[in-house]
Formats: C-alpha cells, structure tokens, sequence
C-alpha cells in the first residue's frame, strides 16, 4: 500500500481555494501511485474557523466541499478533515471529523475525542467529543485513524480521562494515521517527536503523522509531519515552513526505504526566523496585500522587523519610514539609512517635529506649563502612527508592529502609538531573542548595522533617555518574564531563584496593569508556547497581582 | 430553617475585599437569624479570573480565604464558591466547586458538572466537569446543590449529555441551591426564569438561586437572585443590578411569607440603561480611577454617553472635549455645548485644525496632490485621539469609546481615532437602540438636546457627509446586522426575509472585513446575547463571506 501525506497550506473558509488545492494533490498523489492520500485536521475548511462553525451555512459548505473533493477520488482514497453535524440530539451540534472517502464513496467516518481547550485551542466551544472508536479496514490493512490531540493524553498527569488508542488498539490495528493542526512554538517539534514516538512504543504501531502548514493570522503551523516504525523510531521528518508531498510504501508493518533517524533539533532562532518569515508572508497573502510599512527608528527592533519585511515579501514591497523628532539621536537616522542601504527597500524621511509642535500649541491652553511628561512622550508616539496610517490609508500599505515581547509584558508602549499595526510581528519574541535573531540576520553579511545592535536600547521620546532608567537589565527582565508568563511561576517561587524580592514585585505587576494594553494590541505572531493574545486570557479589571 | 442569599459585588483576584465583603455578609445574616447563607459562584475569588486559574498561587490564595472565611463561620452555615484541586490524576487540574461549611467546619464539596464553553464563557478550559452527585443535609433537610450551568441542560436540544439533577433526584431531596454567576442580557432575565421554573416543574422542589451583581470589565452580572417554589411559581425577585441580602423562612416545602409572583419584565431599554450605569461604574471603582473623559460631538452617540457617565460618575467627574474641525457643522458645537449644560459635567474646547494643518504640511512631501480622502479622514479622527488621550496621560482620565454596535459591525470607524478608549459604553447597542436610550434619558426633561437626536448622523469628517452616504438606513441595517450577529443566519436565509441581495451581501462582508479592526477595539460592554469581543471569535484572516 502506498500512503501519500499531503503537507498543505489552508486558507480559511476559503471553500474553493482548499478544495481546488485539495483535488490537484489527489490527482499528483494518484499520479505518483498513491493509494491513499492524507490531508490535514479540518482541511476542508482550514484551522480554525473560530465562531464561522456556528454558522450552519459554513458546515453546509464544508460537507459540499468535501463532496465534491470526494467525487473527484477516483481509483484512490482519502482522509479529509471537516466539520460535520452530530446527528445525535444530546450533546453539542458538531464533531471534528476525518472522512475516510475511497473511489469516490464515503466509507467510514471518524471523529475526534479529546477537544483541546487550552492556550490557543477552543475546541470544546463548537464539538462534541466522540465516545465511538472504530478502525478503518482498507486494502487489507487496518488503520487506527485520530485526531491530533487523540494521541496527545499518554503522561503522568493526562488532561483527559479517556484515549481513543486505547479503545482502537482492541481491535488490533496494524497502523495509526493522525491528522493534525499542530501549530509552531520554538519547542513543539520535539515534543511533537517525543510524544508521538511514545504513541509508537505504546501500541507497538507504526505512525503516519499530517500536520498542516501556513500562518492563519497569529498562529503559524510548520508542517513536519512525520512517520514512525512500529517501535516508535522516527523513519521520516518532511519539511518545515513549506508545502510536501510525499508517497510511502508501506507493506508488512515496515515503510520501505526509509532507515531509523534522528529528529534534527533545529536552533530555536533559525526556527522562530523561518516562522516569522511564514507568518508575515502568508498574513500578506492571505489577506490579499503585497506592501508592507513601518516606522523605523535606528534601533534593533524595527530594524529586524525591516529586515525580516523585506525577507518575506522582497524589498520592493517594504517602506520605511524614518520620522526623527528633537530627541532623536544623530546616529538613529545614519543607522536607519544604513539599514535601508543594506536591504534596498523603500524609505520616507517624515519628521513629526511641526505635528508635535501643533499639539503643543494646541493642548497649552489646557495644558498650561505643566512640567513635560508621559503625555507629550506618547504624543510624539501618536503622531509617527498617525504618519505611518495616513501612508497606509493614502497607499494600501500594511502596517507592521515592532514592539518586542519584553515591551509588550510590562506595557513599555503607547497604546495608539508605536502599539499600532496589523500585526505584531516581534510580540512573541523577548528582547534577547531579537539580539539573537539580529545576528542571526547578519549571519553571512552586516544587515542590520551593527550600531542599532550595540547602542543602549531607548524610546527616544525625551533627552537622553534609556530603557535602563525604568527597567532592569534585559538579561533579568525576560527571565523573570519568562518564569512568570511561559512557566506561571508566583512571585514567591520567582524570587526564590534568586531575584530581588522588590524587582520581581515590580515586574509582575507591570505585566498584570498592562493587560489593557495587550487588549488593544495587534495580533501578534506566536512562536513560543505562551504569547499574548488569544492563548492568554487575563481579566483587564481585577486585583491579583496589581 | 432560615436562608439567605447574599447577592454580592465580587473585585476578581480581590481575596482581601472579597473575603471581608463575605465575612460581614455571614454577620449580618447570623445576627438576622439565618441558618445559612448562600453565596455565588466563584464568590471567594470573583468570576472570572479567567487565565489566573492557571496559577498554582492563584488557587492555593482561594482555598486560603475559604478557610479564613469558614473560621469566621460560628454558629451558621455557609456555602461559598472557589476553585479547587482535582486531586485525580486523570482530567483537568480543577474543579470549580462550592464549599459547604457548618460551624466552621467544611461538610461538603459540590463540584460543577455542566461547564458552559461558548459565548463569553471558557470554563472546560479550566475545569474537569464533576461526575460524582450526592446531596448535603442539613438541620433535617436534603439540599440538592448545584453550581450555575447544571440546572441549564433541559431544553429539546440539551448541550450536554448527563443532567445533574437527574441523579441527585434519586437521594430525595426536598429543596435545590443554586449558586450561579449569569451575566446580563437584555433578554436573559426572561430565559432564567423560565428555565429554572422547569426545573422546579421538572424535580417539583423549590429553588434557592443566588446570582452576583458587578460588572467584570465587559461582562456585568446583574443579580435578579431568585426564589421559586416547587411548583415552578416564582417567589421572590431580589433587586437587578444592586447588592442585596434577603432572608427566608423554609419549612414543610414551603418559603414563609411568600405568595406566588409573576417576572416582571422590564423594558428591554430600561434594563440596558441600568446595566450601562453599572458597567461604567464598575469599570471605574474596580480599576481605581473616579475621572472620565470623551469626545463630544454634538452628534447622538456621545451626548448619550456623556450623559450615562454624568449619572455613572457624577457630571463633576466627567470631562467632554470639544474638538471641531473644519467639517464640523455650525450646531455641533452649540448642540454639545447645550448638552454640557445640562448635564453640568466639564468641558473643554480643543480645536484640531492646527493638528490637521501640521499633518497635511507633514504629508505634502509624499501624498503632493493626490486628493483627499480616508487617508485625511482619519488624521482628523486621530489627532482627536492624541488630544484626548494626552489630557487622559496628563490629567488622570479615562477615555470613554463612543462607538456604537452598528459602526463597529461594519467598520465605520478609525482605528486608533474613534474607536480609542479604556472601555466601550455603547458597543454592544445598535445605533436604533441608542436613539431609543437617548429617549429614556430625556423621559423627564430635554437632556440630550433633540437637535442631536433628530439631525441625521454624520461623521463630519469632509464637506456634507452623511452617514447614509455610505450605509443604509439604521432600521434596515440593524435588522440585518442582528439577523447576522444575533442569529448567524446565512446571507441567503436573511435575503429569503425580503432584505436587498447585494445590500445584504454588501453588509456581510463588510462586518468579516472589519475584524481587524474590532481585534483591536476597547472591550465592550455587553448587554446583549452577542456582543462584540470576547464572546464572539472569528478569524481575522480569511474567506468565508469576505
């Protein structure tokens, strides 16, 4: 039997694209001799389509799409992933289905019992978990056929209290199929590898393993599906960040051709550059823009975003806009040129000192002589947004977000200010990683000038200022940022390692008092295994830590 | 034996202020004579902490203050709401429970059984649904207690696949607690009370229900706590949208003193307009601040939350800026003015043309002479921004969003402009809604001046627009629009109803288009059953009906 994966990129609730895309790769799958060919969790309709499932319409389209992909599966089969009604009246009205289609008729239907309902995933929202576990029987063989999070319950303190392969393994299965939407963070492969090589050395099966790929907005799935032997040795990795197909054969419980590997653990910022080039790529694409603008400052952060801009959708589609004020350096406007001169994207020069002036003259009344604070910092903020939309507006550009993760955990950031854009596209990366990732940029040649990377970072919104004056070493702050957002650590267990009992205090409560922010800010591409954004969900009224 | 019910105004993560709040309660219901006192769900710790579940600390703080508050519980009992470890191994970490405390002893957990996941609500995020029911006596009587959604589950087409109620029924129990957190919409005191009457018809025993009171943010729970008897008639009404402590007398089956009673149902407008009030209150108390701010147009949308404000906050706490263009309409600034004067809040005049110069002088480079359009648009509605929000940095006030339903449906509105704000007043009202709350705001004398009521609606943002220019008439656009958000109906059921084909399609699409920006938008106060924000999740990027 020869069993095709096929690694695609989705468009959500994009019928006609999916199920064009979806047929062609029958068609190639059958062409290279394919006997089955396996698509992704929810292909039909992409992942996820969030509350469009409540719309009855959107499942009727599904099921017509996945009909009509069906009749076109002559002499092969398929696995496709769907949305389909749940006939029974108890329950909630849908399930997270896999259609086994062969020859064109519809022979088994699978759906899905453990609904992820954490961090990003909102599963339980929209579907009924199955209590029905059957195999599928096809050209001899018998596939134990999941869901993504169906193999994802073996370890010491399971999330569910059931596993489908428990129930399926009765049945005595000689191969596992999962199709999944396993989105990237910087560690997912290899936890993917991990816990699906357990699943192998579990049931003594072998495993074929679709995942999806492409960006839907904030999450950024990374293909690599894969394929295990039966005592759970990986055989097989395909590629991360792009489309594959790939056909294997698979006859006596062994894929031929394929020898025991090791999963190839990648350098967590060549991944998170490789996922953040996707994600700003296919935001682009899919929302149907091509030109790209930011304001640039001089300093590493929209310098990289300028850099990563220009990776992913050609120079000629970045614009630049440099907009110095009175507390702009000398060198922030040489690094910028700098910058710009290395990329060979396009550039403003637009400075915002007659717009602050105008305000000036426009709050004094009102303002009377007030000493000089955060309210004209954040003027000067507003009024680079104001430039940068009003470019967007006159120009169809697309604003891209610069702040950093660091910056949006602790609200350093004004809010209709530098928080402005379309999307975020270092909102998952703390302030070390963007270092990391600016030299990996620069790795072959002097992109990002080295001045932007070695300068003492600061907003510029007041004579001499530095990030340093109000928060601490960005060493400290991510770390103390790391152990409070990805690990959930309490203050208490925070300085338990070590860290000044009055810093940490600070620090968390910047993050809690910021959660008004966040609430406004762009969506923000995720690239570890807790960002802001709809995987973290926070009251933006409430006491804990304020 | 004597039962009160504590409908209470909970500060999430406030252990310190919830735990005196509860303390006192128990006091004043002990020197009343009660027996025992009920609280709501999640009383100890507010609902909802939503993500703060997900600290360990976080938990560990609740059952702390549980415990602090059953020693303080001599010679009564109690029945709190917390949440609380799982200890199995299997299945989520947490219950969301109910402590059943007599004479500072704990005697009981109930566990929740049915846990709501749609809308606004994320409990199976969090919680591992119960699957253990027994009931609790106490001084001779059989308490079946249940937690919120576990009384929900009897209707043709149930969500869930058990019923609690159908198991404790087999003990024989002679009354049902309910200890709920329901939030308001304007049609749900009606759903509350017919659905907890057929579960009194159903089990035929009386209910005790308890709600909290308080806006959390954008959800605002309205209390309406309620008593029935065990024929489904209703009993007692406790007071909307306002503490209360009510004491019963229940003996034999029977609540002393209380004859039965009919659901008064409010009028929908009345009922907005008082949730309204509470939301801003809150929103203010809760976050520590007592000054608002707006901007006041002279058009309908903020003279009707100017003066909700007035009546929130007080006028002498609330600042309205005048900030006209060239576009705006001579009567504008008097109709504003007249407002101001009505109400006797602040005021300031700050024109925007100086801004708007400065800007079309800082663009010239690039835009030269292409010709007006969005682009200066929404300079205008962003510099109004910069000004607000810098008296807002300068001053201490909280910026009030204006925008209502309608616009935020269909995009009419600039990011980063308008749609600025600490919290929405009017978002989840549709623009026919918010002339019908302007009504009742005038019911006694002219508030709102008429001229603001009756001019057509404008934006002012060039020479003679009118929001008809570009939408349809509010009455027609509203229906769609619920048809749509309420009812996710299809554009072919809602065309089916008589409304224009390409108007409606027209209308579709530009609500899936505008996402990006309500992503963005201050979160709302909800008073409908489908608001805008963190009950309703859609793609930003994607196809289906853009």
């Amino acid at each position: 039997m020869k069993i095709a994966l096929a690694q695609l990129n989705y468009i959500i609730g994009d019928f006609e694209h999916n199920t064009q895309k979806i047929i062609q790769t029958i068609q190639e799958a059958r062409h290279k001799g394919a006997n089955l060919v396996v698509f992704a969790e929810l292909s039909v309709c992409g992942y996820s389509p969030r509350d469009f499932l409540e719309f009855s319409e959107f499942i009727e389209l599904s099921e017509k799409s996945a009909k009509e992909i069906a009749a076109a599966c002559t002499g092969i089969a398929c696995i496709l992933g769907l949305p389909t009604a749940n006939p029974k009246i108890e329950g909630k009205d849908l399930y997270n289905s896999a259609w086994f289609i062969e020859n064109t008729e519809l022979k088994a239907v699978v759906n899905k019992a453990l609904l992820p309902n954490y961090d990003v995933f909102d599963e339980y929202r929209y579907f009924e978990p199955s209590v029905d576990f059957s195999c599928i029987e096809f050209m001899g063989h018998k596939i134990a056929l999941t869901i993504c999070e169906d193999l994802w319950n073996i370890n010491d303190n399971p999330m569910y209290t059931n596993c489908p392969m428990d129930e399926l393994i009765k049945e005595k299965p000689d191969l596992m199929i999962n199709i999944a939407a396993s989105p990237f963070a910087y560690n997912h492969d290899e936890e993917r590898v991990r816990i699906l090589g357990d699943n192998c050395r579990k049931y003594q099966l072998p495993l074929f393993y679709v995942n999806q790929v492409g960006a839907q907005t904030e999450i950024i799935f990374d293909g690599g599906s894969l394929v295990f032997d039966g005592s759970g040795m990986l055989l097989n990795e395909m590629a991360y960040f792009s489309e594959e197909l790939a056909v294997y054969e698979f006859d006596n419980g062994k894929v031929k051709g394929f020898e025991p590997t090791m999963h190839d653990p990648q350098n967590d910022i060549h991944q998170i550059h490789d996922a953040l080039i996707l994600g700003i790529k296919d935001y682009f694409m899919k929302s149907g823009f091509s030109k790209a603008i930011l304001g640039l400052s001089g300093g590493i952060d929209s310098a990289l975003v300028c850099a990563l801009a220009s990776e992913a959708l050609g120079p000629e589609n970045v614009m630049a806009v440099l907009m110095p004020s009175e507390f702009s350096s000398d060198h922030s406007v040489q690094d910028a040129l700098d910058l710009v001169r290395n990329l060979g994207c396009k550039h403003e020069i637009i400075p915002i000192n007659q717009a602050a002036s105008a305000f000036e003259n426009t709050m004094k009344p009102v303002f009377k002589n007030l000493p000089f604070n955060v309210a004209e910092e954040n003027i000067q903020a507003r009024s680079r947004a104001i430039i940068v939309m009003a470019m967007s507006n006159k120009f169809g550009y697309i604003l891209l977000n610069t702040s950093n993760k660091s910056e949006c955990a602790v609200g350093y950031g004004t809010l209709y200010g530098d928080m402005a854009g379309a999307i975020s596209v270092l909102g998952d990366v703390y302030k070390t990683q963007v270092y990391k990732l600016s030299n990996y940029i620069n790795r072959e040649r002097e992109i990002i000038p080295l001045n932007s990377i070695i300068k003492p970072p600061s907003a510029e919104l007041r004579p001499g200022q530095r990030d340093s004056d109000s928060l601490p070493d960005y060493e400290i702050l991510d770390e103390i940022l790391f152990q409070y957002i990805e690990l959930k650590k309490s203050s208490s267990e925070i300085i338990k390692q070590g860290f000044d009992e009055s810093l940490v205090k600070k620090i968390l409560r910047m993050v809690n008092v910021a959660e008004f922010k966040r609430n406004q800010a762009a969506p923000i591409l995720r690239v570890s295994p807790k960002a802001f954004g709809m995987g973290r969900r926070l009251p933006i009224v409430g006491k804990y830590l304020n």
